[in-house]
């Protein structure tokens, strides 16, 4: 134990360190400010009020408020390990969104030899974030924050590649990032965490349990993800009545899916009670099952059916599927993003390829070739120049048909997975080096290896759940 | 216990999935988009960033906040109840919601036989749904989830009828909502905790109190209503210096309330220290009291007296009024209501009818009769062009003297709190049928039934407190 | 103790109740609306959505977040102060709002005898309140609410008047505060805490400690205030790229500052495990040292040095200099101020004048002048005209040079320093008035002289700390 911690003292600051230097470097050699942020690009024609910032920076706050009180309340529940689950998630976010703002600033934001910044760059930097936090769910408890920096290190670039490359070459639409941002961080995920296997853990841990006020701080998690999870469904829209509709779409796939979890949960316990970790877990799925389609006209009632679906995968998933996971096939879930990003994932993905294949002009109108960019007609098409009469400004396209968009969906899911499986599973090896210092089964979900705790840390509930009746109390 | 429990695990899932087919067959049928969520809507002269989500978006996410973490923090205050406090909050809010979109949409937005959906509905929705949660703070901790849904159910309709036939035919003047949102709660909570009256609880109950974890609970879901109640105040008022002014008053009527409460607080409590419950709730009274004349030209210095004077009166009815009303006339109410939303919706109904009587053109100038918007003069009168000229779009009014309004208001007042405690009592009688699994007063404020609990959910609490006098205590 | 609770039982309300009618009176004699407030003065070509309260809202309600929920969460750290961190924080916030509104409304806000009020006026309260609670932090747990209320009356005015001053005659650049919120805050409180020394607390005491439940609620705190700082530094900023810059530095140098104090913390703790209060306050440093250049051009790369400068200082100060501080020289600061906002204030003053100094044309263009509007040409300068072609509505400068503009900030930086730690010490002896009620040494940091505690607030600890080998603990 004391060994641990020392070396810990040596290791992570001398980590840090040189990650803060190679950053540091690399910002002041390549970062610079973008045409919203840089004072000379302001004329006399530029209008301040229509700085991207106003725009930007509302829908900024609120996932900020996700990435750091949400996901922070929302895996602070377990017991004795309160502290490791708010104050990693916030070293793990506060590092990864640093690095992705390098490395996608590379892939997406480069011109002339110059990464250029706004607010716009954050969102997406968070959108990054978001996807090592969801990863993070699956090894809760059981690496340590040196393991986890180096997760974030690793899963920022193997994401923005992909990222990248299906946004550029396959060219989807995917607005809630069911795709890239769940399926990714769930694959991902995964693979880390088969190749992380504790095959003791499978037994039951003593300390794998939660206390009355760890599991109402990680409802206050859920509810802070659920009220502004529209913000992030919607950020990366495009404006009006896009926008609009992805943030209407996500607030009843939200609503019909905490009403859903509510029953199953009752209905799936053996004495009719509620369970905890459902109402922290299931009641989000809707946000996830609309992803993919949220800024379509997929009509209200759509996504009120996903929402639905989305919470009935996901609770028979927790339910059913997670234990087999653990058991056969030695994917130890912690916190079931299999259930909650996985399956509700795919059920997007699904929903989203149908709204595509039905997708025509009588239902959207000429705004059809905004939202499907792709299947905008090509340069020259005399199409184009009547639809551009329709929506000036309207850019070429590809002449994608529906089906040929659907197939390039298809393809965008098979290889998104493929390719954060594999990250994950090499991501796992690396994370397996004795350097990095993970906690012994042990001093899984702990925080004594890793805080100063006070005094009351475990004493009255060890007591209780110990001791209730003897006399061992310390 | 054994039985209940049973019990809930097949009515609760089948209650709930009854009422998700109907609401998705009706969502099916008869909701569509409104003209800023409809792609077909938007041409080469709409520009998106006039799109109306820009304008209800932020509002709409401050109120999700005071919905789900204001008032489920808020309600969380009971030491054993905590998980019931919150979640059934959520559980309550979310269903609200859904069936209030439905019910106002049929008698407010719908038109060739669909509703039109934006997120103004929402907003509309929320205000539904906080009306519904205020009047489940009278019967917190003594009701089944399953008597919440139906009380929602039974609600809303009547919330949305009353609130539709005094708009439509009273036409009052209510920004805040102190007649529509707060009394009506209000006496509609009264109505039902009247009917559901439990003579044991009169005498004080073992479950019925906090602990400090709770208490500090329930103060950050006070803040977060207070932080975000100029939004509620002022999402539905007219844009530009009336929703301006609705901030500053509802920021103003807070701020002298909370100063208040804590005078009086010491002052009252026999050993001259603060009261939790005080803080919790009567802080918030200014909020309210400011409601009805929030938008108009009341001066600064009005909006802190009224909260000085809502906060008093709040302050006295939890001191004196709350017991006799529960003793003497069968009133249990729980959280007090009558205090914090029906004293100081009178309160704030009298300041806003003194408020319309001293409206004048000198004071609003010609803005007036956008205010008052019956006010202004009937089509056809010649001042109604000539105010046309100065304001252009002001729409035909009824030509009401002020007196005239005035009178409305007093009308308005009068049938809804009617109509609420009507609605009330009945919803009373419904919410009796042993179907609906009333816990039993032994397992009232009690997490238990309800939840599979986490071991130490009353041990280290219980062991205090049943142990205080013996030697074990310190 | 009797004794003294009776007595705050009279002198608090008493106390309040003056400070309201006083507060009312000047309300009504000589607060109105501005014009943006003011029906009279919206006509046919004022646009609503024109209206200020669409751009300064927002930042408004995230300030409102950061007072209330940020500070209030962060106060609450101690064991058995819990209710006493987070409702004095309510308590105190609430009447400096009142009452700078009133005092910064005399200097800066006045004309024709009257103050005009709309939410900007609310905005600048905000920033006096934060002022206010962070001295506060230095005396936090070893004062009475009275005392708290008497410091926040006097502190007001003081500050008022610095900020007037400085910026009407001395015209610096401080977007962030970092002269005029920081460092004013910190030496008055150090002012306070100096004149208020407690001998015996340099000992220990026994209730200066946390619990498990009080440091996660702390770590809240921090991540509102993390989150919501982009806001606060950017709110009174220039609009359009001015602010856009603003939210960009504070979120980079906070994100600097979060990544190197865990990485310190680990280091400098002797077993290699991470401190809570670190966490909970140096990853915040990063937002005070950008302050003062924060929407200059001072490129990514310095935001980022600056997040790690700041808290390397701050980390090393309460390491080293608070204990030296409290030992030697009398200054027992609680929560560290001096750390968190003198020292990292400093640094961000040094980094304003060298962005200052280096300031041109050629990085900024003609909005050079715009920005530090004291270096524009007088009135009658032909360069004037020149600059005024490029940007319209320039307003004549002083033509001051980057040099002397540096010498300004320089005399700031000193004369604020000079007279907040004046009127802290002036205002530490009035505290020290008897009537005022300061709690004696064996009371501080502890809930119990001011609140009626539930039973549990001390059981199960104390049960723990202090009984752990013996027998009682069942």
């Amino acid at each position: 134990m004391k060994t641990r911690s020392v070396s810990l003292r040596v290791k992570l600051p001398v980590f840090v360190f040189v990650l803060e230097v190679v950053i540091f470097a690399l910002y002041a050699a390549f970062v610079t400010y973008d045409e919203h942020t840089d004072a000379r690009f302001q004329n006399n024609h530029t209008n301040p009020m229509d700085n991207a910032v106003y725009k930007d920076y509302p829908f900024f706050a609120d996932i900020q408020v996700m990435i750091f009180l949400g996901f922070g309340c929302l895996l602070a529940f377990f017991r004795l390990y309160g502290f490791g689950g708010m104050v990693f998630n916030f070293l793990t976010a506060t590092f990864a969104i640093q690095w992705a703002i390098l490395v996608q600033g590379y892939f997406q934001f480069s011109h002339d030899g110059k990464i250029h910044l706004g607010v716009i760059n954050l969102i997406n930097a968070e959108f990054a974030c978001a996807v090592v936090l969801i990863s993070f769910g699956a090894v809760l408890g059981k690496t340590s924050p040196l393991q986890l920096l180096v997760m974030a290190l690793l899963e920022v670039p193997v994401f923005a590649v992909t990222e990248w490359a299906v946004l550029k070459y396959l060219k989807i639409n995917d607005a809630g990032g069911s795709i890239l941002i769940h399926l990714f961080a769930c694959y991902f995920g995964l693979g880390v965490t088969f190749v992380l296997y504790r095959p003791h853990l499978n037994d039951g841990h003593a300390k794998e349990n939660t206390s009355y006020q760890s599991d109402i701080l990680s409802v206050m998690g859920t509810l802070f993800l659920w009220v502004f999870w529209p913000s992030f469904n919607s950020a990366l829209t495009l404006g009006g009545d896009d926008q609009h509709r992805a943030i209407l779409h996500t607030f009843i796939g939200l609503s019909a899916s905490t009403l859903t979890a509510f029953a199953l949960s009752v209905m799936l316990n053996k004495n009719g009670k509620l369970t905890m970790a459902d109402i922290q877990n299931v009641t989000l799925a809707g946000g996830v099952t609309v992803g993919a389609s949220v800024d379509m006209m997929i009509s209200p009632a759509a996504a009120y059916a996903l929402g639905v679906m989305g919470c009935t995968a996901c609770m028979l998933g927790y339910k059913y599927l997670s234990p087999l996971l653990a058991r056969r096939f030695r994917i130890q879930d912690q916190c079931g993003i299999h259930n909650l990003h996985g399956l509700t994932g795919l059920i997007s993905c699904a929903a989203g390829i149908c709204a595509i294949l039905a997708a025509d002009e009588e239902v959207y109108g000429p705004s059809l070739y905004e939202i499907f960019t792709h299947r905008a007609p090509v340069e020259g098409d005399p199409k184009l120049q009547e639809l551009q009469m329709l929506i000036p400004g309207l850019r070429p396209g590809l002449g994608r048909t529906a089906r040929e968009q659907a197939l390039f969906q298809v393809a965008a899911v098979f290889s998104t997975i493929g390719v954060s499986a594999l990250g994950g599973v090499f991501t796992g090896f690396i994370l397996k080096l004795p350097y990095l210092a993970p906690p012994s089964d042990d001093f899984c979900f702990d925080d004594k290896p890793y805080f100063d705790v006070p005094p009351n840390y475990d004493s009255p509930l060890q007591l209780y759940s110990k001791t209730a009746t003897d006399d061992s109390a310390a």
